[in-house]
């Protein structure tokens, strides 16, 4: 009789789904069955990979699991191996990703046996744009889930949330996290905050999370009440030791500091007339006897320079070498700023000396926020997989930072975080994606986006069928994992099409850098802030020329780049207006004139979006209703926000290039004026 | 030299167009040839046939037309005849619509020989539904060209503006103007108002056009004190015999009365125990002995009967044959309220022994108002050759009403004016082609729109072009004239695919009655003026049942039809829901559900739209630059319209039909709940 109720329950499940909000993200575990662990040694670390194991065990029925602690050369203080059950570590952070790593094979179907894994950095961390009032800076999933208007009292929901944020990240071999934001308040380092930070640092450290803090290079003026802040000075040299000791006091295995100096208004070593080295290594040397490090940001540019994406190159490699051994300089995926694309910045690689970290965002500042649905995973990919040439061919960037290529003491990988206090987290159920990818990569920068999709759509909307028996999942990996890992896979470059294909860049709307803007440029406003800095359109075409005759930041390339670059013929098309300034009327690999060629991507872009409707509506059948409506009423808007782009961008460049958008193609819905007059940063 | 000269002049033309605002509307002419002409008689009229002649003449230079008036009984009054450049008619009038259909086929390049005109009707009437203080109800082409903010001073640029329409009326047919609203204010009867009246009559009249003007039924009450308006009241009579009287002095050639009585709050007889015939005649017999007519609105509904569809047939069929002779019953083209589709009204060829005249509306009230592009002459010959079978086979609504199946000693048509004070009269355009086809088929009702809009094409756009000789004119047929003419003629289905397919009907949003409404119905408001009175969905179905077993409707139709609309598959499907209440999953004759064709036609609603954008870019190069730029804008917003109209109106049905909408089609990209919070009548 079990049976024939288990039978009729299998029918529910072939027509209904079980409801889901998004909140338990990828980790989602149903009917584990009863096992056995062994364990050598204890610790909290080795509790949590108990409790985790127990309660999403997939395996044979009433199975034995041993952990296993002991010394392998081979194993990176992260890895482990996996052999017939047996999970073996040099480490309890270890043995955990070990239970995370089996428990993921279980539910995506993996075949597990002989398994080796070692991370692609030592660092794997987020930064949290989170300010003290409880917003985020570019945050679109709701308020902070570390800050609360100022109020550091703990409650029993902080804990919980923070638990869950741990225990998602360990999932995915997360380990570290700053907590608040680079531009950085001083507030984070009084005692009230600190005493937050502690309780935060205690939720996170069984999951193996260390924690970090962003602080304001002004703090000692600002907070100590000295009457500078000079890296020199040595009254500030005590102050920042004494703060270290504080907080080391409380949170004793806390990792350090991440700063941004010198760099949009920050204050900087630079206010002092010392250079970012100064700034940096004075941190370093007060963190550095409890083991902490500096994440120093790249992230700098003036207003007077003539290429703003050479700047960050032209400052930081005269300081090569001149850091302290634990700090690492972090850099963004590309020169300008996290755009839906950009060449890798020529920083990876040129700096041998010093370690250097990548900074992805996984928040979607440039990238339509939490409505569109953009699987950024293989942009990082494309960033990671790129070739500096800075070693010989092969050096990639994610081989020059990993420490395979330079033998750094410190390896680290960042990513800005779009988590908040929405239900789901990160606003759009697939933003959930770019937060798994993140971890992903972090851990194993050689994985592909494409096995990352593959996993996360498992482990997020497979495990509410999982029940239902083979026949059921290979409809349900035809019907919806096939045509959903398609498009996360078109995703990002149909974001590119529609917003700004061809190496176009920063054209977005002022300020939130949501819709359309190339013809934004007050008077008053630093040029370098403005569209009309990047895009230079003008009669005679459209681009900023980089090339040896412009600014030159080809050169900053290693060969052979540097001359594939310099040559339109050479430069990749996807990059043709990054590096150069090209007529309208020039003749593209295709045969068809720029113009027209930019005509057909943001008309492609759009239609991609239309595409990603039809596969979402279609997949209805195998989502719950919650979430196939949230993704379906954002897919709507994203179509709505991409004709936008498409029509605001075409109407603007065509003022210029006087030429006619191809009739072949749908025409524009909105009229430029109308447009502008809606953009509330243009008034 | 003279010659290289214009070689130059034909060069230019070649590349450049003339820069037009569309004030000329279809008149502009360029470049006449000299003419003599020879008139056995004069009058004011006769003048003005002069002027346009010699202003317009395109025939051979220094030829000699003669006017000959004589009795002639095959041509009716406004009739003529034009042969080997003499033009014949009864009267002068008949005289002054030769000469402008002379130019017409001279502009056109139709060849003239043999020409014999009479007007399908005696009187062409434009209804301006404009209030004293210059707004316009359903006017979306700015204000009154007749009032001013009660300012009833006469300027100069009144008296050029009235003349200029006139003008423009002339040259179409159009012979009479209501002045006034038919909700109508009692105002307009006070001498000061008559004064303006007078004023504008005498700018009409050159041009043949007789003043009328809408009164309000209980101005004897309102306006003269006295205590009731009742039309069989002695005190009444005499009130209105004398304001008659004090009219004719100030007109002599006065029209008569439009009125719309005890209709949507306005007073009217019924309101004393009267009938509609007791109303009207009253109004007759004061205006009789000057020759005026009353026009007796049949746009009449309850908020009680079950079916509004229904009533002006069931409260004016009683009365046939109870009107005096002068008064002529003006009855909506469909039974509803000029929806983008209805049936036609069953009062036409049901009512035979009183006079009923067509009532078009110019005006886009429920057609998107100055936004859309859509030619109406599709519409209105629609209904003029849709057969009411009321006296056999080919009794089309328009031989019932224009005098040939039944001898109605008057015969009438009313449009509802779209003009205003916009540059170009009519706010979109193409409006103006509305304004053209009204007066073409009011006077000939057999014309087809086809050559309609050839007619105002050539018009209207080539003779910027003119002069440019054979070839550039054969370009211009085939590259602008065809495509375009081709748009005009789709343009009324396109609408009624994406608004109103398949027999929907009134489903706007409240009031405006631009965008989709079909969820409106807040309680309080009369459920026949909210549209789910009208679509009737529900899980069951949509549509409303007007067969035998509903509303029967379907009886008010003389046999062939009551049979044919009573039964699903014989009903066009074109009106299935007008009359039928019809499950989702109801197979319709393509084989596909009610709900797939729904939806497809939605659909195809909006790639019409989209075709028009493409079909007016690419005639760019034949368009001046401003009337180019205001059309392509329009299509804009009306591409954009369409999708929301296409998107609510799904997404609401959806919530009954609960079937998807088929995946091969575009996906919705407004969600309906935002809509409806947009819908500021919803609120």
């Amino acid at each position: 009789m079990k049976i024939s109720y288990l039978s009729i329950l299998f029918m529910l499940l072939n027509t209904f789904t079980f409801a889901q909000d998004g909140h338990d993200l990828w980790l989602y575990r149903y009917n584990p069955n009863p096992v056995k662990i062994l364990s050598s040694h204890h610790s909290v670390i080795l509790a949590t990979a108990k409790q985790e194991l127990t309660q999403g065990w997939k395996g044979n029925p009433n199975a034995t699991v041993k952990f296993v602690l002991k010394k392998d050369k081979s194993l990176a203080a992260d890895g482990f191996t996996i052999n017939s059950n047996v999970i073996t570590a040099n480490t309890d952070k270890g043995i955990l990703y070990g239970v995370f790593d089996l428990l993921r094979r279980q539910n995506t179907g993996e075949t597990i046996s002989d398994i080796k894994e070692n991370p692609s950095y030592q660092v794997r961390i987020l930064n949290h744009w989170d300010n003290p009032d409880g917003s985020v800076e570019r945050g679109y999933a709701g308020n902070s889930i570390f800050w609360r208007n100022n109020d550091v009292n703990v409650t029993e929901n902080d804990l919980k949330l923070w638990k869950e944020y741990a225990r998602a990240n360990a999932s995915i071999g997360i380990n570290a996290a700053v907590l608040n934001n680079v531009n950085a308040s001083p507030l984070i380092l009084t005692p009230e905050y600190l005493q937050r930070v502690k309780a935060i640092a205690a939720q996170l450290r069984p999951y193996g999370i260390k924690t970090y803090l962003s602080v304001k290079f002004s703090s000692p003026a600002l907070l100590g009440k000295l009457k500078t802040s000079d890296p020199l000075n040595p009254e500030v040299i005590r102050w920042w030791n004494e703060k270290v000791k504080k907080i080391y006091t409380v949170i004793p295995d806390f990792g350090g500091f991440l700063v941004k100096a010198s760099s949009e208004g920050q204050p900087g070593p630079q206010d002092f007339g010392r250079t970012h080295a100064d700034g940096a290594n004075m941190l370093a040397d007060a963190v550095k006897p409890y083991g902490g490090i500096i994440m120093w940001r790249a992230f700098v540019y003036s207003p007077h320079d003539m290429d703003r994406a050479k700047q960050a190159y032209n400052e930081f490699m005269p300081l090569d070498g001149k850091f302290r051994s634990n700090v690492i300089v972090q850099v963004k995926n590309g020169p300008i700023d996290f755009q839906p694309r950009e060449p890798f910045s020529p920083l990876f690689g040129a700096m041998k000396k010093n370690a250097v970290m990548p900074e992805f965002q996984i928040t979607q500042e440039y990238l339509g926020h939490s409505v569109y649905l953009v699987y950024l995973s293989t942009m990082w990919e494309e960033c990671l997989k790129a070739d500096t040439y800075q070693a010989g061919k092969g050096s990639t960037v994610a081989k020059v930072t990993d420490g395979s290529v330079f033998k750094q003491a410190l390896t680290a990988i960042a990513g800005v975080s779009n988590i908040g206090l929405d239900t789901n987290w990160t606003g759009h159920q697939f933003g959930q994606a770019n937060w798994y990818a993140f971890g992903r990569l972090a851990w194993n920068n050689n994985l592909s986006s494409e096995q990352i999709a593959d996993e996360w759509l498992k482990l997020t909307f497979y495990n509410s069928l999982s029940i239902a028996g083979k026949e059921k999942k290979q409809e349900w990996e035809s019907k919806f994992l096939a045509p959903v890992k398609q498009m996360m896979m078109d995703s990002r470059e149909a974001a590119v099409n529609y917003m700004t294909p061809l190496g176009l860049h920063h054209i977005m709307a002022a300020n939130e850098h949501y819709g359309p803007g190339p013809w934004w440029g007050p008077k008053g406003v630093r040029a370098d802030w403005t569209p009309l800095y990047y895009h230079k359109a003008g009669e005679d075409g459209v681009g900023f020329d980089r090339t040896h005759k412009g600014s030159d930041a080809v050169s900053q390339y290693h060969e052979p780049l540097a001359g594939q670059y310099n040559d339109p013929k050479t430069c990749p098309e996807e990059l043709l207006l990054w590096f150069h300034h090209i007529p309208w009327n020039y003749q593209m690999k295709s045969g068809k004139t720029l113009w027209n060629e930019l005509c057909l991507h943001y008309d492609k872009g759009v239609s991609q979006v239309r595409n990603f409707q039809k596969v979402w509506d279609e997949v209805e059948p195998y989502v719950d209703q919650t979430r196939f409506t949230e993704v379906q009423r954002k897919l709507r808007k994203q179509a709505t926000n991409a004709i936008l782009w498409k029509d605001a961008c075409l109407l603007y460049f065509q003022k210029f290039s006087h030429m006619p958008i191809p009739y072949d193609l749908e025409r524009p819905v909105n009229n430029l004026d109308e447009i502008i007059a809606n953009d509330k940063y243009s008034k």
